[in-house]
C-alpha cells in the first residue's frame, strides 16, 4: 500500500495511529511495528504511562501472529521503551521526548507583587457547588434537542430567566424575545458594527481601549464625546450629527461616575428626537453599595435602547456568557449578524445560568459578592482617606479611582510599576483624539488581591501614592506614559 | 429627590427595583409604592409567581412603618394584583401582561419530517453522566485563579490533553506551547483570517458556504480548486499562485473522499517548496469507521499545517471548543489576534474537557459514538443499494452521499423538500466561480435522525430518491435551485 498511514489498532484501546511502511513478510512487518511504536514514543505521540492495548488485540487487528505482537511488546520493554507490570496493561516508560523545543513560548508574566488589575471578580468567590448542582439538574433533565445545534439567538430558558432578572435588578423591559446571548459585551459590540453602527459613533473620552478597537475592526469610526463628573456631556452630543453612542451611564468607566438624573433624560430625548440608538454599557450595574441605586436607562426608554451585559463581572470571565437586550427594530439586523446556528457561546454554560437564577442561586451568589466588595470597598476608602487620599467612583462596580493632579498621575504610575503594583491611569483610558480630563486618578481594581492580603496590599498602594504625591517629582512623564499604557491592558 | 428611579427592596429579597416618584407624606409615599408594585407587574418587570420580599424588610429597607407596607400588599392583593398564601411569601398573581407585542418574533421553523441535516452528532448520544462527573471534578478541585481572566491560548490543561489525544488518534505531533483553542472550526478560520491569510486563499471547489463567507469577512478572497473522486487537485493548486489553502484531506467535505495518499505527499511537498500554509479541516477525524484510516496531513508536515477541529462533532455543537494546532512560525501572530484575553471561549467547558480526555472518558464516548454511527451507515447503505442507490463518501463522519445524475439532483431535491426532507445537494456547496461536478449527490447527515426512526427515514428517503430517478423528469430546475440553497443552510 502506498499510503504509509495505517492504524495498527484499529478500534481497540488506544486508537493507535502510527506512522509505518507496511512491509510484506512476517519478519518485516514485525520490524515495521516495532519502529512505528518506537518513534510514535520519541516523538511524543504516545505518552508516558500510557496504556497499550492488548498484544491480543492488536494481532487480531492486524492480522499478524499473537507471538509476533508479543515479541514486539518484549522487544521494546528490553529496550526500555515499554513497562509491563504483572495484572496491568503494558504502558509507555517514561522516555524523554525528542520534540523540537518550540521556537515561540509564550511565558506567563511575572506575578505582581500588588495586583489591582481591573475587571474580574474575586475568583474565590465563585459558587463551585451551586455551578456543579446546576450542571446535574440541567443536565440530568434536559430534552436530547437540547445538544444539538444551539439557537443563535441563546438558550431559550435562559434567555427567559435573564428577563425576569433584569427587570427585576435593574428595571430593564423586555422579554425573552428581544434578549440576544453572546459571549460577552465586547461580541455584543462586534455583532452590532457589523449590522447596526453606521460609519461613525459616538463614544465617552475615556473608556476601554478594546472595545473601541472591537467597533473599529468593522469600520465604524469611534468619536469622542467629553466626560465630566456628571457623566456624558449630552449637549456636545447633540450638537454632533452622530446618531449612536456607547455609553456607561450607571458607573462611568473609568471615572465610576453616575450620568447625572437631567443628563439621562436628555439622552433619551436626544435618541427619540434624532431616532439615535444608545448603546448602554451596563458592566457592574448589578454591584452597586449605596442607596439610590441608579436603574438601567432602558428602562426609561425601550426602543431606543441596545443594552448590554455579561457575567464576567458577576460570576466570572470563565463564564463566557454576555446579554443583550435589542430594541423591536434593531432585532432582525442583529438576528442575521448572529447567523443561522450559534458558533461561539457554550450553550451548556447558558443553560447552567438559567438554572443559577430560577433557583434563586444566582441571586445570593450577586448579594454574597455585594456585601463582600461593599466591606472591601469600606476599607478601600479608609485607608486612602486616612493618608488624604480622595477616592471617587466607588457607589458601584470593582474599581475605586484614587484622585491625584494630572500632571502626578504619570509619576505616581512609574512608582506603582517600579514596585511591582498593578494599577492603571485614568488617561490610559483616553481616546486619543479627546482631551485629557482636568484632575489626574489611579484606577484601582479593589477585587483582585486575594483576601489575606487585601490590607496589606492597600496601605502598601495609600503609602506608594501618598509618597509620589509628596515627592511629585514631575519629571519622567514619557517614560510613564509607555509603561502606564501596557499596564492597563492587564493582565 | 429629581431622580425618579428607587430601589425600594434595597438589598433584601428580590431587589425591587421600582419606577416610583417619591412624594413627600406617608400617604404619598404609601400611594407611590402602590403604583410602582402596579406598574412593575403590569410591564413585566415582576413576573408572575415571583415572591415579594416579606413586608417588614421592605418596610425598613424605606423607612416606612411596617403597616403602611402590610397595606400595600393587602390592597395590591386585594385588587388581584398579588396572591398570598398561608406559610408562605407573597406573590405576584398571573396578571396579563401589557408589554407590547414583539413586532419581530422569530418563529422556529417547522419540524421537518425527516431531517437529514449535516453536521451534528446524535444529541442522545451526549454523555450527560461524564460531564457532570467531570464538572464535580474539576470545580471542586480547580485553584481558584482559574476563575480569574482566562489564558487567551486555552486553559493549559486542556491543551496538554489534547496534545497527547490527537497524537494517539490523529497522528498529530504538537505539544501544548503550539495548540491554540477556539470555540469552532469557523472561530480558528476567523482569526487566521485575521492574522495570517493574504489577499487570496485557495479552497476546495466544494466545502462550506458559511466557512468561506468567515474567511472573506476578513478581507481574504477565496478562489477555488478542483476536485475529483480523490481530493483537492493539488496539481491546480501548484499551477496557481497562491500559497494558501484551506482543505479537508481525511473526508472532504462534502464529497466524502479522502485525499489520494499521492496528493497528500504532493501538497506537503508544494507547502516545503512554496513556503505555504495547509489548513487542514479536519472536522470529523475522530469518526472513521473502515481500516486503513486516514491519518492528519499535520503528522507529515507539521511546520507547514495548521490543523483545525473541534468537539462539535464529537460531543455536542452546544460545546463550543475548537482547537488549532500552530506550526511554530505562525504562532505569535494567531496568539496577537486573539488578544490579550480570552473573550468567549468558556474555560470552565475547556476544563471538563480536560478531565474527559485525562479520564479515558472522552475516548470511551467516542469509540461508543462511532459504533453507534457505524452501525448507522450499514444501514443506510445497505438500504440505498437494494434501490440500485450507490452510496459514497461513508468511511468516516456523519454524512454520506447518494449518486445522481447531476442533472436530477435539483429534482431529487425539489420532491425531497415538498415531502419535508432536509437534505442538501452537492452543488448547494459549490463557490460559486467554480464548475459544477460531473455527477450530481444527495447529501445525506445520517446522525440527524431519533434512533426510533432511523430504519423508517432511511426507507423513505430511499423510496423518494429511487421515484424521482425513475419520474427524472428534468424541468423546473430554477425553483429546485433556490429551495436547495435554503435546505443547506439547515437547521
Amino acid at each position: 500500500m502506498t499510503n504509509s498511514w495505517a492504524d495498527l489498532a484499529g478500534r481497540l484501546g488506544v486508537d493507535l495511529l502510527l506512522d509505518v511502511e507496511s512491509t510484506p513478510g512476517a519478519r518485516g512487518r514485525r520490524a515495521a511495528l516495532a519502529t512505528a511504536l518506537r518513534s510514535a514514543i520519541t516523538d511524543g505521540r504516545l505518552t508516558p504511562g500510557r496504556a497499550l492495548p492488548p498484544y491480543r488485540s492488536l494481532a487480531a487487528d492486524l492480522h499478524m501472529a499473537r507471538g509476533t505482537v508479543a515479541g514486539v511488546y518484549q522487544e521494546l520493554i528490553a529496550e526500555g521503551w515499554l513497562v509491563a507490570r504483572v495484572g496491568s496493561a503494558t504502558r509507555v516508560a517514561d522516555v524523554a521526548r525528542q520534540v523540537s523545543t518550540p521556537r515561540v513560548r509564550p511565558e506567563p508574566p511575572p506575578e505582581p507583587a500588588h495586583d489591582f488589575c481591573l475587571g474580574q471578580p474575586q475568583s474565590a468567590l465563585f459558587p463551585r457547588s451551586d455551578w456543579i448542582r446546576s450542571t446535574r439538574r440541567v443536565l440530568t433533565d434536559a430534552p436530547h434537542a437540547t445538544f444539538g445545534v444551539g439557537d443563535p439567538q441563546g438558550h431559550l430558558a435562559t434567555r427567559r430567566a435573564l428577563a425576569g432578572y433584569l427587570a427585576r435588578v435593574r428595571g430593564v423591559r423586555t422579554d425573552e424575545h428581544h434578549i440576544v446571548l453572546t459571549t460577552a459585551v465586547s461580541q455584543s459590540l462586534e455583532l452590532l458594527s457589523r449590522c447596526v453602527f453606521g460609519d461613525t459613533i459616538a463614544v465617552e473620552s475615556h473608556g476601554l481601549p478594546f472595545h473601541r478597537e472591537v467597533i473599529e475592526r468593522f469600520d465604524t469610526r469611534v468619536e469622542p464625546i467629553p466626560i465630566d463628573a456628571d457623566g456624558l456631556d449630552v449637549d456636545r452630543l447633540a450638537a454632533s450629527s452622530m446618531t449612536e453612542v456607547v455609553v456607561t451611564p450607571s458607573h462611568q468607566f473609568p471615572t465610576g461616575h453616575a450620568l447625572d438624573p437631567r443628563r439621562r433624560a436628555k439622552l433619551v430625548d436626544w435618541a427619540r428626537d434624532h431616532g439615535g440608538v444608545i448603546v448602554e454599557d451596563d458592566y457592574d450595574g448589578e454591584l452597586r453599595y449605596d442607596r439610590d441605586p441608579v436603574g438601567a436607562v432602558q428602562g426609561l426608554a425601550p426602543d431606543d435602547v441596545v443594552y448590554l451585559g455579561s457575567a464576567s463581572k458577576s460570576l466570572s470571565p470563565a463564564v463566557r456568557i454576555g446579554w443583550m437586550v435589542v430594541p423591536d427594530r434593531l432585532l432582525a439586523d442583529v438576528l442575521r449578524a448572529k447567523g443561522p446556528r450559534e458558533s461561539t457561546a457554550s450553550i451548556l454554560d447558558q443553560m447552567v445560568l438559567a438554572d443559577l437564577i430560577e433557583s434563586g442561586a444566582y441571586d445570593r451568589h450577586v448579594r454574597r459578592s455585594r456585601s463582600h466588595y461593599r466591606a472591601r470597598r469600606d476599607v478601600l476608602s479608609e485607608i486612602m482617606r486616612a493618608r488624604g487620599i480622595e477616592v471617587t467612583g466607588i457607589s458601584a462596580g470593582l474599581h475605586a479611582v484614587l484622585s491625584v493632579p494630572a500632571v502626578a498621575e504619570p509619576e505616581v504610575l512609574r512608582a506603582a510599576a517600579a514596585q511591582g503594583f498593578v494599577v492603571a491611569g485614568l488617561d490610559g483610558f483616553r481616546h486619543p483624539d479627546a482631551a485629557p480630563l482636568p484632575s489626574g486618578g489611579i484606577v484601582v481594581g479593589f477585587s483582585t488581591p486575594p483576601e489575606h492580603r487585601f490590607q496589606a496590599d492597600v496601605t502598601a498602594l495609600a503609602d506608594l501614592v501618598a509618597t509620589a504625591l509628596a515627592n511629585a517629582s514631575i519629571t519622567s512623564t514619557v517614560a510613564a506614559k509607555s509603561m502606564h499604557l501596557s499596564v492597563t491592558d492587564c493582565p
